[in-house]
């Protein structure tokens, strides 16, 4: 059942058996569902102006009682994106991309803010105070992505920039309280690899109604097992199910390739995370 | 100057001293810039499916490494709305909605595989881990919220429901490994109060080129200490510089609500953020 253009889409990212109930629905909502994440870019540059377009979607997000505790460094120089790369185990698209964004969850601007004005601000060194500056940094990177994919650009998110977070603020002179908790590769995709979009688990499977209930839960993973070794099989020349992917992402402390580290990372760079 | 539809949208996030370069430009970036959080809603329910659409388009949101380490509750009922809106302030829009979504990073639903096949996964307990469930969670909310406004609904995130995380996972049967980061109303904005599109930082207190620079950063911050105090004298007949409204925000552990206790909280919830 893929007659209407909304069935399509729902049937790409669920696969043709899991497609949720037909809604409402937007051309907004057709590209949100078209994301792929891609990882092989044409070195072209961006049309003038394109970063500061994407900032202001970035800074048009919300944020946490508007204290916009978010920076974001722009990188185009090649020997520091290579650098970069080098943190983030190597991967070529932080090269190849002519635009690299660190998304920096920022104390450290509110702290500058405090001793201007002679306060202290107690609320800085929680957790939760971090946990702001980062989830903002998300939702700005997030519209971000949807403003560059709406420009006919493509993006990938790097989490592997936290495999060293003291590498990356020495590379990008960060101040105390600043911390760069993911980057994002922004160009224009290789015609010559096109990505297809991944599907996702079932909707039950994360979608609760009034209370938590994981009922039905293996035959969702049975199913996006199967689901997802097609797709591996059609685009990886592999067939991996889900369920490995997973258990061999988490299973050791040894693939966290040195994020098992971060806790002491952000103790240093001015995190206490009391 | 305010002649194109993108001038106008930059002049109202930034204040017209501030638009950055004009760049290309596309209807969705019109609509990300129009962004403006809703505390006032109608009580007409949503049509049927939105929430399947809202949470399709937030399962396309790029995810770290396909974990998929989020879970989304839908909560409609109204004494549970009330419940909830008690943990955030009594924040009033929580019970005026009709669609009351709690994000939660999920870190359970990959125990329940791991345990399922026999496996220990020794990536689990980490900071490191926890944060990518939340981070997750964030740009799946963001592409939910993206979505619904271009459906002509509204939205706004509740981050008090932080203030008491393990209240928030016994109103929704959390198993262990998930709490509920944040909240998100969805509804129909209520006429009667409209929402202007709030200013933000000037761009270049935020946008930083190859390396971190906080130079001109006291000018901005007093350009916007004059642009929100506008915009407060405008909306909400006060005019706080945004100043004051840091410092009152973050000033004391008072002020945190109870969120200076997430870290134990977390640790109650099975994060032990190693």
């Amino acid at each position: 059942m893929t007659d209407t253009p909304n069935q399509a889409a729902l049937a790409a990212r669920y696969g043709d058996g899991h497609i949720p109930a037909a809604g409402p629905w937007s051309p907004v909502i057709d590209a949100l569902l078209a994301h792929r994440s891609v990882r092989a870019y044409r070195p072209d540059p961006l049309p003038e102006g394109t970063l500061e377009t994407l900032v202001a979607a970035a800074q048009s997000a919300a944020t946490s009682s508007n204290l916009q505790t978010w920076s974001v460094v722009a990188v185009t120089d090649p020997a520091r994106k290579a650098r970069l790369a080098a943190v983030a185990n190597g991967q070529k698209h932080i090269e190849q991309c002519p635009l690299f964004l660190v998304w920096i969850a920022d104390l450290s601007r509110t702290a500058r803010l405090a001793e201007a004005e002679g306060r202290t601000l107690e609320g800085l060194p929680y957790l939760e105070t971090f946990l702001v500056a980062a989830l903002d940094a998300g939702l700005a990177a997030q519209n971000a992505t949807v403003a560059a994919e709406s420009l006919g650009l493509s993006t990938v998110y790097i989490g592997a920039l936290r495999n060293d977070v003291r590498a990356v603020a020495a590379e990008l002179d960060l101040p105390p309280g600043a911390v760069g908790v993911f980057g994002l590769c922004v160009g224009h995709a290789d015609p010559a690899q096109p990505a297809e979009v991944k599907p996702r688990l079932p909707q039950p499977a994360i979608l609760h109604h009034e209370r938590y209930d994981s009922c039905g839960e293996e035959a969702h993973r049975a199913a996006y097992d199967s689901a997802l070794g097609a797709f591996s099989a059609r685009n990886e020349m592999s067939a991996y199910r889900w369920t490995e992917r997973v258990l061999a992402r988490l299973g050791s402390t040894r693939a966290l390739h040195g994020r098992d580290g971060l806790k002491g990372a952000l103790r240093a760079l001015g995190f206490p995370l009391r």
